[in-house]
């Protein structure tokens, strides 16, 4: 995966989603990078809602994030997400979170994630998932 | 339901919950309004986890809430939660939240409930709910 | 104001936004509200950001919310955002959130506002948000 | 540090905090952790509103979850919190979540902190703080 495909998502920064310290809040970065995995699943074609219909869940089974700088209520974000890496019972994104205008990095992270039945047992990552990584 | 039975939740106003003005936001309220009809089940020895169970959910066609003065982080706050009105397809509770210490009204709401199934058909309120008011 | 100025803002349905019941969570169509009102400034060329700079505050007095219909994961919704009155003292909004396909109505709502200062005195509703009214 | 200090925080889970799976969403853990550390200081007897009013904020850089097992509505969960590390620049809280009956981990965390003033200078981290080590 050299050049892994690359989703765009731009957004502005609610109100709800910042805190008494006047900057967006650690956590609702991590509400971002879902959209944004949900927006890469879209821009491929297989929407995550459509994954679910078919009976799997792709469950977040680790999370690291580094804050770099903050953001602030009505800034323009842009999420990149890429595909860092799929074996075939994990699968790794990775996340830029810069404002929109100067590209300035805020916020950089990763999710792991495993694919579980709707009854709750491991399965391999599904092909039509393990296209996204060719 | 001259004088109705009356569910008190004491929390602490947590730091996500608050904005960029410094306050909680307007919308932590409703989660605060939800998580005391979730006590006042608890508290009349029938959770809302298990109604769930029984095939049913008692859903919020109707919210109203009047803010009359601010809270912030740290805040101990208390939410007073009573069933305002109980006919047959409709279900209301009342709240009023205050401070703890002092008793500060902050905001006092209503919701409306109705029941549905799991498959999203209108039901009377079960019996269990009604006898709530009495 | 008979034919008020109307901001529309498209969006997907985050998951986060979703509840156990497999639908979006009442408080989340609240949020929705805010950032329809944010997206309505905008349009109209004075963010909401910029006029919190100039040291005032438009809080929410009042909310009602009916939901008419649950909207899910990943569905694409419409807010369409208006000022229903406006007076010395006192801004309405009123909404709509629809489904964008279709256009099904799901929630309607309104907010009441009051204009004060960082101090917490009220204003008068200032003249460059009471020149929208006309 | 050979036996930290350990804050035990027990509460139930909301309904807003879950998702379409039925289970509480990644992201509310990372606010969980935050309530845990709110709840160290209390206990500890220097309040983070208390902290804040001196005029520095303890910002989160660095966030690391590892999500064990799912909760659910309405179960009552423990976050137990602890001091990891204290240099004279950087902070670690460490976490681990459980539900409360029977004890099953369900998240383990750690986040990194940094001290700032208002103006968002970076500062040493106050002796107050580091006396909480000791």
């Amino acid at each position: 995966m050299s050049e892994p495909y690359v989703a765009e998502l731009d957004f502005y920064v609610r109100y709800a989603e910042t805190d008494t310290m006047g900057v967006v809040h650690h956590s609702s970065y991590v509400i971002y990078m879902e959209e944004a995995r949900s927006h890469y699943a879209r821009t491929r074609g297989y929407s995550y809602a459509e994954f679910e219909e078919s009976g799997y869940y792709l469950v977040v089974s680790d999370l690291t994030v580094r804050y770099h700088a903050p953001a602030r209520y009505g800034d323009q974000l842009q999420v990149r997400c890429w595909i860092a890496e799929i074996k075939s019972r994990r699968l790794a994104f990775a996340y830029e979170i810069r404002h929109y205008e100067g590209g300035q990095l805020l916020v950089s992270g990763q999710t792991q994630h495993i694919c579980i039945t709707k009854a709750g047992e491991l399965q391999r990552i599904p092909q039509r998932l393990r296209d996204w990584a060719t």
